[in-house]
């Protein structure tokens, strides 16, 4: 996964069916933009947990994504679970 | 998913059986240029939403591609869904 | 999809079984070179469209390649389909 | 599969049902910062081997992951195997 | 398929359980290093061919692998095959 921050969204009118009902956030990481179907309700500026490639899609909905928001981080630290 | 926009597209006749009577886009991204299955009926200048990877072929499909334009965008917003 | 120009080809005598058969081309993309399964009988100077990624291996053949030559590129040109 | 160094982990309340009971590592990589479900009790400082992809969650796994660190490392020699 | 030389190996005690068996060789391509299970015997020196992402685990074997050697090249030339 990779650490990213919510910057925006992105409408489409014109979509393939199976994309109905997302809602597609912009998303700010090291590597570039990403725009990625929301899965926790985040929102502009918080810092996110993004999946992408296939996983993104098969485990949480079946829609014909490569890219999920799937976590709001309460805060990236230095603790290392025991 | 990538934002990107529809340059061209590209033709061939000598091709894999399992890819006839798909319509290829090139798309430039922020990553270079990506040759994608039309799925909306995008054309040239549209700012479209570029799903990458097995995805591509699995859910709005089933041929032989590894990235399809699935959304022609509206406006690219600072909008945050509620 | 990317767009790639062969420019010859690999030879392997100790292969894993399931390559047995494969002809894998050099191919030269905007993002380095990769050797690709030859799906379309594809040549020395052609330019091509390469899949790659899981897709590569699944709809056109069973061998573990991550990457196929799919098709022999007539013209690249700033034609959109209607 | 990519080495890297355990940095620390991340911490997330809000987060999609899958992802209950994962522990999160932060961990570096040459190709820059990846966050890793933990499937072997690493620690900070600890040099790991981490899969990515669709892999991740398949084989180890069933939560929506996209990467994981499934090893620590001995030592990283010269010796190759017989 | 990308090309790269095996430069070593790693070890590891502690791994998933399903790791078990593998050899890891340690693999340089011009995207950098990576680490490969090795299917075919291959050895400091080597030319190898190199399989990533998921097919690399679907095909030869069943392991949480995200690379493998699968072929070690007799000679990368220009012959193109007919």
């Amino acid at each position: 996964m990779k650490i990213g921050t919510v910057t925006g969204s992105v409408w489409s009118t014109r979509k393939a069916d199976c994309l109905q009902g997302q809602t597609f956030l912009v998303v700010e990481t090291p590597d570039g933009t990403v725009v990625a179907a929301d899965q926790v309700g985040a929102g502009r500026g918080d810092k996110v947990l993004l999946v992408t490639g296939t996983v993104a899609a098969r485990f949480c909905m079946e829609s014909p994504i490569d890219a999920a928001v799937v976590a709001i981080l309460d805060q990236e630290g230095r603790h290392v679970s025991p």
